[in-house]
C-alpha cells in the first residue's frame, strides 16, 4: 500500500499534478494522512458524512466529488465549510443554489467545480456551452467560489496502449470549455480529472492539474485485468478458509458476496476474484457467505481448514463491507485500520 | 414487516413446522425477538460473531447454519454453548472434530445436524450413505449431540406451480437418509430445510419439521420476480434522491452499488431494483454512489431533488451494507433498528 501511494505521488509530483486521492477506496483517515504525507494537498470524498469523519480526524482540505442534495446536507456542508477548506463537484444550479444559500447564511464559502461529462455519461453537463452556462449562474451566488471544471473519464479503462488516443476527445472538450470560461472572464484555476485506470496518463491531459484517483492505493483484479498493474501491486486481499470439500471438483470458502462482493467490472472471463498462488482456481460464484471455488483444474488436494488469500475484483466495494482492515508488513500484522467513514447514508 | 413475520409464523404453526428464521436478512436482535414472539422456538445465524451478538441480546436458542472452522471460533463456540442452547449445521468430521474437542474440554455440548446436499451443490454430503457415515462418526464425539439432518434446497426458486414436482427428489433423498439413520440407531429429531422461495411449500416435504427461511421478513424484487409475493409485501426499500438530470433520457440517483448492491439473482430482465410507482423506470447500472436510471419510457419529468423509493433485487446483502434501518408504520417513522450483527468477519 505504501509503495502504491508513493508511486502515484512521485508521478504526480513529476508532472505537477495535484493528487487529491479519492478516499472512497479506504474510508480511513489514517490512510488519508499517509497520502497527504506523500505530497497530496487534500483528499476527495463521496459524501457529506465521509467529509465529516475526515474533518473530525483533523483533515482540512476536502473535496466532495458528488452533487449532494438535501436540507440536512445543506446545513452540514455549511458547517463543514466553516471548519475546513471545502470544495465540491456538481453539475447544476438546482444542486448548487441551496448549498450557496446555506453557506451565505453561515457567512462561509464553498469552492465549486462544474462537472462536465467527458464520455462516461454519468453526471456532468454534456457540452462546454452548458458547462459555462452553469458556471456563470454559480459565479453570481454568494456562498460559492467558482474554482474550475471537474470531469471523470471513467469510461477509459485500458489497455494502456489505447489510452493516448482515447484521451484526445477529453482534451478537446476541456480545451473548448476552458476557452469559454476565460472568454467569459470566469476563473478556472482547478481542472480536476480522475480514475485509477487513467492515473498514470494524466500528463497526456495537459489542461488537467488535479487527479482524484482512488483505487490505486490498493489495486484489485480489475486494475490488473485492465493492464495497469500486477498482482504484486495488489495491497488488499481477503483471507478465507476452506469449510467444505464434500462435493467433487469444488471447494467452499467462507467468503461470499457479503465479503467479496459480486462486481465484475472489466475483469473479463469467469471469476469473482484471484486466488493468490492458485490462478487455476476459479471463484465461480457466491452465495452470501459461501464462495464456490471450481478446483477441477488444480493439482492441489484442498482440505477443510486450508487458508486462501483472495484478491477481490473491485476493492472499493469490498472495503465498504468491512469495519476494519488488518495492516501487515512482510506477513507480520502491524496495525488495525478502522474503516471509519463507511456506513454513512448521506 | 410484521405482516410478513405473522404470515409465515401462522403457516408454520398450521403445519407444525418449527420456524427458525435466518436472521442473516436483518442481523437485528430486535427483529429476531419479533420472530420469536410470533412463535419461533429459536433463530438461525450464519456466523459465530452473529450468534454472539444475538446471545448478548438475550436470545437463547441459536442455530449456526454454517460449517465454521478456525481455532478462535472453536473456543467461542464452546463459550456460546455454555450460555445458550446452541446447534450447528455442518457436513464433515474435519469441521466437527475440533468443535467437539473444544466443547468436551469446556464440559458443554453443541447440537449438530449433518448437512446433506439436495441439489444446490453448495455444502452437504452428496448421498444419504455419506451423510450417515459422517453422522456415525460425530455420534461418537463427546461435546456433540447428534440431532438430525439439515438441507437447503436453494436451487428451487419457483414459479410456485413448479414447486411440488421439484420438491419430490428432495423428499426421496430425505426419506432414504432418515431411514438409514433409524436403521443405524441414530437420532434424527430435527430435519431442517430452508429458503424463502420454498417456505410456503414446506408442508410438501413431510419429513421436514424445521424451516430456516430468512428473506421473507422483508422480501425483495427477487422474491416478487419468482412469484412468491407482490411488491406490497416488500417491507424494505431504499429512499434515494435525484441528484443529476444533466444528460438526456437518464437521471442519476444517490444510491449506487454501495447502497443497493449488484446482485441479479432471478430477477430476470434488466434492472437492479424496482422503483416504487415507476415500474417503467429501469435501474440500469450502478457506480459506487451513482444509480443510473433509464427514464426514457417514463412520462414523468424528473427533477433534481425528487425522492425515489427503490426495492432492491436482494434485500439480505443490502441490509448488510447499512448500520441501521429506519422503521416506519403507515409513513411515520417509529423506530431506528440497529443492524447489530453486521460487520462480523468470523
Amino acid at each position: 500500500m505504501e509503495r502504491n501511494i508513493r508511486r502515484l505521488a512521485d508521478y504526480c509530483a513529476q508532472h505537477r499534478i495535484a493528487l487529491w486521492p479519492h478516499t472512497k477506496t479506504h474510508k480511513s483517515p489514517e490512510i488519508a494522512r499517509k497520502q497527504l504525507a506523500a505530497g497530496s494537498p487534500g483528499i476527495t470524498v463521496a459524501k457529506v458524512g465521509e467529509a465529516e469523519v475526515m474533518a473530525d480526524a483533523g483533515l482540512r482540505d476536502i473535496l466532495i466529488a458528488y452533487p449532494c442534495y438535501g436540507p440536512q446536507k445543506w446545513q452540514r456542508i455549511a458547517a463543514l465549510a466553516a471548519r475546513t477548506n471545502l470544495s465540491m463537484c456538481l453539475d447544476s444550479v438546482e444542486v448548487a443554489a441551496p448549498i450557496a444559500d446555506a453557506c451565505a447564511r453561515a457567512g462561509v464559502k464553498v469552492g465549486v467545480m462544474i462537472e462536465m461529462d467527458v464520455g462516461l455519461h454519468r453526471v456532468g453537463q454534456p457540452t462546454p456551452q452548458r458547462t459555462l452556462a452553469v458556471a456563470q449562474q454559480l459565479n453570481q451566488m454568494r456562498g460559492l467560489q467558482l474554482q474550475g471544471i471537474a470531469c471523470y473519464p471513467g469510461q477509459l479503462k485500458g489497455p494502456p496502449q489505447t489510452m493516448e488516443a482515447a484521451l484526445q476527445p477529453v482534451n478537446d472538450k476541456l480545451d473548448e470549455a476552458i476557452g469559454l470560461f476565460k472568454k467569459a472572464g470566469l476563473r478556472c484555476d482547478r481542472v480536476s480529472a480522475g480514475s485509477t485506470p487513467t492515473a498514470y496518463y494524466t500528463h497526456l491531459l495537459p489542461r488537467v492539474n488535479e487527479s482524484r484517483a482512488g483505487t490505486y492505493v490498493f489495486n484489485d483484479k480489475n486494475t490488473v485485468s485492465e493492464g495497469h498493474c500486477s498482482y504484486d501491486d495488489c495491497a488488499l486481499s481477503i483471507h478465507a478458509t476452506v469449510v467444505s470439500t464434500a462435493l467433487e471438483g469444488q471447494i467452499i470458502a467462507d467468503a461470499g458476496s457479503k465479503t467479496l462482493f459480486t462486481d465484475r467490472l472489466s475483469t473479463g472471463g469467469p471469476g469473482y476474484g484471484h486466488v493468490v498462488g492458485h490462478s487455476e482456481v476459479v471463484v465461480e460464484k457466491f452465495n452470501e457467505e459461501h464462495g464456490f471455488l471450481d478446483v477441477r483444474q488444480s493439482a492441489r488436494q484442498f482440505k477443510v481448514g486450508d487458508r486462501l488469500r483472495i484478491i477481490p475484483n473491485h476493492v472499493c466495494v469490498v472495503v465498504n463491507l468491512h469495519d476494519q482492515l488488518i495492516g501487515a508488513r512482510r506477513g507480520v500484522v502491524e496495525t488495525l485500520i478502522k474503516v471509519a467513514a463507511r456506513g454513512k447514508i448521506q
